[in-house]
């Protein structure tokens, strides 16, 4: 076999390092260049081609039976490709990390690691699609393009209010699930943290009232699923304050959470928000005053999710409240998307549910708080994203959802 | 690691094959279903992520450093992700090989196929995306949009004639390799077997006239590379006869073509362009009679392309002609695709050519044709594709002569 002997990535492969432009200085100054050097992925066949009769199965004239077949009967694409098994993760690069809007060429290694997590955590097949386009109505019409090829689509780091349309007509359009893994993956893992921090100060969902700082995807996806949850009341702020209803700044998506949240009618800045209340979740970036935390309910939680710099440093959040949880990976109670994403795509795939439900979002959060069990304690609500139990417990917990929503096709 | 724990392509994984649908008798039945089950590629990650030191060199936090370096570099792109070693293996399942417009679904066997066949032969990653639209300027705006992700653009199985337009398209607005293999990878082919012939025979390509059957994707690329190879005078003949100026049923592809063969203004039918060729290049499909093959010069050479019945049955052809080649692996001489692409595209990859020139293409055919060597004989024009010694050879003079013709990056 030819395969290795030219491989295109490789520099001595070329014989021409020297006309490399000068990348390498990057590659010694800093390992992570060094690791990323040439990219993260690749693409393997996991059938032989060793000669002529292996060609003779895999590619002509034999692929066309199976070509013939499908064309006869549609599902069978899902049995005899790896449509069934393959994700596109899509952006559009606007959003990228805290980089902002960086362009699709730069969001790549973002994409690309987060196809090798789809793979190492959940056994999901994932392939980077960084586009060039950033209408709404473009990404929607080339997803729906490219969909014949993949069996779900992850959405990634898209602006918004962008990214909540962009979806929502995805999901129109296509009968694979859509998944904007920001909004609903945060939303996941960040309930089931909330989940087991109430089991441990053994109070309800339904007594507990939340205020959310931040109201991009991931703030606006959190609220809707501590809605359905059964929270007690939950407000919003954005850089303006708290949002409600009687607000006249607000955008289409603003207006519709004015609509489901803030029962109390509170109005005024965050830090009104805050005073009484037992839940702080962050998702903004900005800094919460240590007086604003002091002056929330006994026993609170604080989850400071910004990245790298939390909006509560831990040290000062542990001064007044009973669980603290962060976006790092250097504090305990990492809330970290890696812990959700995996299993959800692998339990949708496995069952082939045509899209991803509410109840099987819940199912995916309720499996991820049960991992941590008998274990339970102030630093432990939610497991390492390492537990090697966690991919199984979603995915199972995802796809026996599916089933019981009826959007299972297997 | 909760890797192939959670393999959603496992139906053991999910405990239901009762839910299959009745699926794997087609398997039982036929070893190409069995072999076909579940796709024949996957994703595979090249750096660990064991831990969460790792994941903070692969993904967040480090990975950050690496998007905002491409940011403000953007051609770093093809030093630290994968887009320059990535092929789209790109169809919309309209001339599926023989079997027509079978849509982008049923065509997903045959793209995973040429995938697995760019990684084994070539080292080159690729990943079949079969579009849900067929109008040309839907397809270009489609690849143009995906085209941040990848380092090169393999069309496919697009019929004829808007596989023409797609490809010049596509190629004036990007920047990178744009080729449609049904055209020049069988183009290189046939010039390399070609090429032996003639050197077996001790003629020079100007002194031989060719005829080709057949005017579709192949045909016409086959009869430009060999004018530009210097062929003396090649003509082609479709369903309607010999392809002549005067014709008034041509399409504008074929003008263009009437344009630069038929020196000789022949006329009527392939049977009469036949009497007294040298050469029979068959890519249409229909049956040649004995007579015609018959009627050719002396010492002619027989290329019988169509699959699986070659225009003309190799025991016939023997009885007139010096060398005979088919496009089937069970006769001597295969004229077989995977002798191309792999190497083209290694090549390009590697010196990050912008486009695959006519002159990279010739160097393909003739680093081809020199693998035969001192072994030449007429059953040996061409290599097998199994001969290790193919894609190093196509990849290295594919090199080269980007870097001679200017197109080359690195």
């Amino acid at each position: 076999m030819a395969a290795e002997i030219v491989n295109p990535r490789s520099d001595s492969a070329s014989g021409n390092t020297d006309q490399d432009g000068g990348a390498e200085p990057l590659d010694s100054f800093d390992p992570v260049f060094a690791l990323h050097r040439g990219g993260k992925m690749a693409v393997q066949a996991t059938v032989p081609i060793r000669d002529k009769d292996d060609l003779s199965l895999a590619y002509t004239p034999g692929v066309a039976r199976v070509c013939t077949a499908i064309a006869e009967q549609p599902e069978l694409v899902n049995d005899y490709t790896w449509k069934s098994s393959v994700v596109a993760v899509v952006t559009d690069g606007t959003a990228v990390l805290g980089l902002g809007d960086i362009g699709p060429e730069a969001s790549l290694p973002v994409m690309e690691g987060k196809a090798i997590l789809f793979k190492q955590f959940g056994g999901v097949d994932a392939v980077p699609i960084a586009l060039a386009c950033t209408d709404v109505d473009e990404i929607v019409e080339t997803v729906v393009r490219l969909a014949p090829s993949f069996g779900g689509v992850n959405l990634e780091d898209i602006s918004a209010p962008r990214c909540f349309e962009i979806e929502r007509k995805l999901q129109e359009r296509l009968d694979i699930p859509v998944f904007h893994d920001d909004q609903h993956g945060t939303a996941v893992v960040t309930l089931a943290a909330l989940r087991n921090a109430a089991r441990l100060s053994r109070r309800e969902i339904g007594q507990l009232r939340a205020v959310i700082s931040g109201a991009g995807a991931a703030g606006v996806a959190i609220a809707k699923m501590l809605v359905e949850a059964g929270i007690g009341d939950v407000a919003l702020a954005d850089r303006k304050g708290i949002i409600s209803a009687d607000r006249d700044d607000l955008t289409a998506v603003k207006r519709e959470v004015a609509g489901f949240t803030n029962k109390a009618g509170l109005k005024g800045t965050l830090e009104d928000a805050l005073a009484g209340a037992d839940v702080f979740i962050g998702v903004s970036g900005g800094t919460v005053p240590e007086e604003a935390v002091a002056s929330m309910a006994e026993g609170a939680f604080v989850f400071a999710m910004a990245n790298p710099n939390p909006e509560v440093h831990p040290d000062v959040a542990h001064k007044y409240a009973a669980v603290v949880a962060t976006g790092r990976s250097d504090f305990p109670n990492q809330i970290n998307n890696v812990l959700a994403f995996p299993g959800i795509f692998a339990g949708a795939l496995q069952v082939r549910a045509s899209r991803i439900t509410e109840g099987m979002k819940i199912a995916a959060a309720e499996a991820l708080a049960s991992v941590v069990g008998d274990d339970l304690a102030a630093d432990y609500v939610i497991p390492s994203p390492f537990d090697e139990r966690v991919a199984p417990a979603v995915t199972a917990a995802v796809a026996a959802a599916a089933r019981a929503e009826g959007v299972a096709r297997r």
